[in-house]
């Protein structure tokens, strides 16, 4: 895969992203969310891109949050969340996007995240540096924490973790868009309480080129091999930095 | 103040965010939040607002977020934040925007809210309906919560509340937006722990319309007239539909 498949991917996602925003915000005024009326546009863009996809790669597996499962003992394996964040996009808020991610052998490999109202795509390449748009991007490096710094947190943060963290939390509603905002060094950590390998796939490859990492709250390793099947996470993770991750673990803990 | 000046208003709001996405994201690739670079949007926002406002409307006062401190104690107060949501936009992230409130003996009249981002403008008229751009909105109506449900939460909540809602948080990092998506009915509620008169005097006009209010965490009344002076909020504060605000009562406290 040379720079030129990785423009490709990027073009899918924003392709992707497009129609996605074709659906946003067509309810307005009503009060209660149409799921259903999500899942159209979730299956449309997983549809175009599964297409895409085999497409051009018909030698690789791919598995997406909308029920594709397609050879994934393949050496190169696509997981896909179609609209990563769909509670927000239902609920008009803007932090929604397309995590297009690469695994070898059950690893992290590439990723192109695209997040359309704000016409940001986040990608890596071959060579291991993460990017946002055409800038290079790299998690905030070992320092102490400041009070204006913030860690991304899931949306069940009050009933399930205490945080002793001395900066600030914010729940973004979309676990693709929280991996890349500590990827460009913009949140110090962020805490992933569930997920599946569609949700973490991109977002993980991104970060590791930007020089983070992720580890489990107990302390260990996180193994995507484990998660090819569509389970989830088996504990919540942090992802950052390796220092801030073993800092943040040291005041978060599941209550 | 009739329809077309409201019109005026809301074209003054658009213009100020046309002024802040220039700024926004020049930073890409800092590691660090350039405070004083925001400063200068913000100021130069706020000078271009006070400069219309004062023109049209001679016989007003208008108390501003960047120093603006003129004629307080006139009928019409406005209170302006030429960008609420300072830290988010800083961060790179999507949700921030331009509040624009008209109090009248310092009570919540008038409000203009608009985020560039989503092109999205909250507003309410004189007749006391509220609207997203030109829909219709109100606050969800009293039922059961659901998990899907979610209330706006500020991102100090780690260390300072105690919650036991059944449904989702999410830290939005502008309060104006918080209370927009309360009052077009996403939002069940919001807290808002730490707020000046110029954070919340448009939102509050716009959730008034929709059907809804305000109550202190201890059950007290919000009265905004305490306010005009640039102190901040005497408690945290619930907003939402009257039931819902009291059944959030129930469930949070400061820790």
């Amino acid at each position: 895969m040379n720079d030129s498949d990785l423009e490709e991917v990027r073009s899918w996602a924003r392709e992707a992203g497009a129609i996605a925003r074709q659906y946003f915000n067509n309810v307005v005024g009503q009060r209660k969310a149409d799921r259903s009326w999500v899942t159209e546009a979730d299956l449309r863009i997983e549809r175009m891109l599964v297409e895409r996809i085999s497409a051009r790669y018909p030698q690789h597996g791919i598995i997406g949050e909308e029920l594709t499962h397609h050879e994934i003992g393949r050496e190169f394996l696509w997981a896909l969340d179609p609209l990563d964040g769909t509670g927000a996009f239902v609920a008009g808020l803007p932090l929604w996007g397309v995590s297009l991610g690469l695994l070898r052998q059950g690893l992290p490999y590439l990723g192109v995240i695209y997040l359309p109202l704000l016409n940001d795509c986040y990608w890596c390449d071959i060579a291991g540096a993460a990017f946002l748009n055409e800038h290079p991007i790299s998690v905030i490096e070992p320092r102490e924490w400041e009070s204006e710094d913030w860690i991304a947190v899931p949306s069940n943060i009050h009933r399930r973790f205490a945080i002793e963290f001395a900066g600030k939390v914010r729940s973004l509603g979309c676990i693709a868009a929280s991996l890349c905002y500590v990827a460009r060094g913009n949140a110090v950590g962020a805490l992933i309480s569930r997920a599946a390998i569609w949700d973490i796939a991109a977002g993980m490859a991104i970060l590791s080129a930007a020089g983070g990492g992720a580890i489990g709250l107990s302390g260990q390793a996180l193994d995507t091999t484990t998660m090819l099947g569509g389970g989830g996470l088996p504990e919540p993770i942090l992802i950052g930095a390796p220092t801030h991750v073993q800092a943040l673990r040291a005041v978060i803990q599941l209550r």
